[in-house]
Order: C-alpha cells, then sequence, then structure tokens
C-alpha cells in the first residue's frame, strides 16, 4: 500500500472501504484482455446507502455531487480490490457511465456527474480523463440518486 | 450444434429461436477484435413482444425477471447465428447492461436483471460472470419492461 | 481534408462544426487501443441546444430523427479532431448508445435513434454498420431531446 495512487489518495484525506462481492451471479469488475469494466455503484457505504431520493425533489446539485464522489470512491475500492491492492497499474480511465435519479424538470445532470469525474482526476491526473455519458433516469436501485460505472486501461504486471 | 453449450442449454430445456435482423441501419452484434457487443434486446419471441407494461404499475419483480430472462435468451440467439451455431467460441461474458422500464417509485431494479444474470451463470457457470449496471427508465421501445444489452469476449477460431 | 470519407460528407451536404473541448475533467473522446470512446453528444451547435423539449410532448419523431441526427454530427466532429482530420482512419462504427428524452407512454425510440444510425451509414457505408441500444429516459442535460455516444473502431496510421 504505499505506491504513488496510494500516496495521493493519503493526500487527498480518502479511505477506500473495503467492498463485498454482490451475494449475486454478477461481480464488480469484469477484465477483456487491458480493459477492466467496473459494474454501476451507488452511494453507499459499509453497506448503508448514504443518500436517498431525487435530484430536483430530496437533493439538489451539490449533494447530488457529494453522491457521485460517494459512487467513484466505491469504483476506486473495488479496482484496488481486484490489481490486489495496486492502483499503481491504472494506466487510464477510459470512460463513466452516469446515471442520474431526477425529476423530469431537472437539467443539470454534467454538473452532478462532475462529483465522480473530477474525483478520478484529483486521483490520477491526466491520466483520469475520460470519455462519459451523462443522462437522467427516474428510478434506481433503492432510490439512490446517482448511479456511476467504469471502464478502466489496466498496464501490463 | 453438438457443442458443450449447446448440451447445458439442452438440460436447461432453453431452446434458442431463430432471430432476424433489424430492417435499419444497425445490426444486431458487431466485433471488435475478440470482444463482441449484442444491440439492447427486448423480451419478444416470434417478432412479438411477450411482455408490455411497466415495473410496480403492470408488472411485479417476478414477472420482470422472467422478461429479462427472454432478453438473455434472445441475446445468446443472436450471438449463435453470429458464431455460426458454436456457442463454444465464447470465452465469456463481461458486461450487462439492464434498462428497467419502471414507475419512479420503484426500487428493485438489480433483482429484475438476474432473470438475465442467472440466466447467464446457468449457461455458461463460471465464464458468465460478468460486470453490469441496472438502471431504471421510465419509457422503453413499444412500451416493454425491460431491455438489455452485453459484451462478450469471443476465443480464436 | 481530401480523403474518401470527407468527400462522402461533400456529397451529403454535410459540413462538421469545430467543436469545443468541454470545460471540465472529462473529455470528448478517449481512446483504449483501436476503440475509440466518443462522449454522450448533444443536438447542440455553436454552443447553442438546436432543440429542447421531451419527445411524446414538445417533439414528435420526425424532429427526433432531426436531433438524434445532429448529435450524430457532433460525435463525427469530435472524431475528426482526434484523427487529425482524417477521418479514412475510421475502419468502422462498433456501437451507438442513444439516450430518447421522452414521456412514459412513448414508444418509438427505436424510430427515433435511426436519426443517427442512418448518418453514420449514409458517410461509412458497410463500415457504419453497428450494434445499439435505445432506451427512454425523462430528463437530459438542459431538457435536450436526445443524447447519443459512440464507440469506433481506430485503424492503424
Amino acid at each position: 500500500m504505499s505506491g504513488k495512487i496510494e500516496k495521493r489518495l493519503a493526500e487527498l484525506g480518502i479511505e477506500l472501504p473495503i467492498m463485498s462481492a454482490p451475494l449475486a451471479n454478477y461481480v464488480p469488475t469484469r477484465a477483456l484482455g487491458q480493459t477492466l469494466f467496473v459494474s454501476g455503484q451507488v452511494p453507499a457505504r459499509d453497506g448503508k446507502d448514504q443518500f436517498t431520493g431525487k435530484l430536483g425533489a430530496e437533493y439538489g446539485v451539490e449533494q447530488g455531487q457529494a453522491a457521485a464522489r460517494l459512487c467513484a470512491i466505491n469504483i476506486l475500492a473495488h479496482l484496488r480490490q481486484v490489481l490486489d491492492g495496486d492502483l499503481d497499474r491504472v494506466a487510464g480511465l477510459i470512460r463513466l457511465g452516469g446515471f442520474i435519479n431526477a425529476v423530469p424538470e431537472f437539467t443539470d445532470h454534467p454538473k452532478v456527474l462532475n462529483g465522480a469525474s473530477d474525483l478520478m482526476v484529483e486521483v490520477f491526473g491526466e491520466a483520469g480523463r475520460h470519455a462519459r455519458a451523462a443522462v437522467g433516469v427516474y428510478s434506481l436501485p433503492r432510490n439512490v440518486p446517482v448511479e456511476v460505472d467504469a471502464i478502466f486501461e489496466i498496464g501490463q504486471k
């Protein structure tokens, strides 16, 4: 746990949680060659949802950003586990998909997803700049406000 | 039609339908190297939608799971056709995307998508375990309750 | 600007706009090997949304198709910039993702996304045929009616 990215996480005051695998037939991460797909993550911690509600109703943009940031932290936590603790093997973030649980009048999806995008660039620098799509949905698992999935490039061991 | 996966399908009592290509400028499957992308599939059979309505209104979780399972069967049917009948060339399922047509109060998206995830593991075993994202939408083509797309890894011939 | 695809664009009367990069921590395109991911594009031109509203409310299918076509043109514009003007390096379009901002009763999502799919085949011919998923959402950034993202295969230089 003494790599470059670990030091950066410590500087940022970010502690990655230990994630448990889903009790189901899907997995948190799946690799194809150097491409690693991370399953959609929600803003939970220690198995408890930290946010429940919709953008434009229970939540405003800033709270949505905090929720998106927590999704991104959970993505990193799964990533660290599958890389046996060595986040320095991440060659770059390729894509984020952001699903914003919002009322029909909501229009600030990009700002909400910036909560996840910004964290990734804080952690990985230029290698964290990514393609993305931010869209609105009107329901999400357990009524969380945001779900984010990711595709990373992993370097050779 | 005598491969390992064909035998498994027969054991499970699953008969894959013959799929027709869409009458449009997109295609059911598209390969990039060993990565095969499957277009979003809906719960239709012989060109007829088998489910029409939304989760939390016309349908409950169990019916949603049956619809998701039928989407997964249609994914396998397209996969078999593009692989000239040889499903043993599938190296693994990488990712499922699940779009659940649901009322705003619905929260059980993961359970619904399990209908597709479980089928994939029944058919492919460990190689069928995949990353995924399950999100809610409030409208889908012809008001079907579920749409599922997929990314597979295909082995060399 | 004298390649085969440039000639085709001229024949079709399509002028690709100059796109500016987003003022944020994401980027319009991101490559992983020969795979190029394009961020979700909206129907804007010169920084101004050309369509604002939902399918089934403010817009019908034909207007939705025109909006989807404009998303596709913006995808091509970003693609040209990242390829230093050489669209002949595109080996093929692999996948389109179409998010249609629609009222809950809307059911014609595939027809709307055809506005983007058809343009891609007009421009790239057979190499433009792609996998895709067309789903409904009930809110999008700035209430645009359509957002489209893309995955391309790029050939060696």
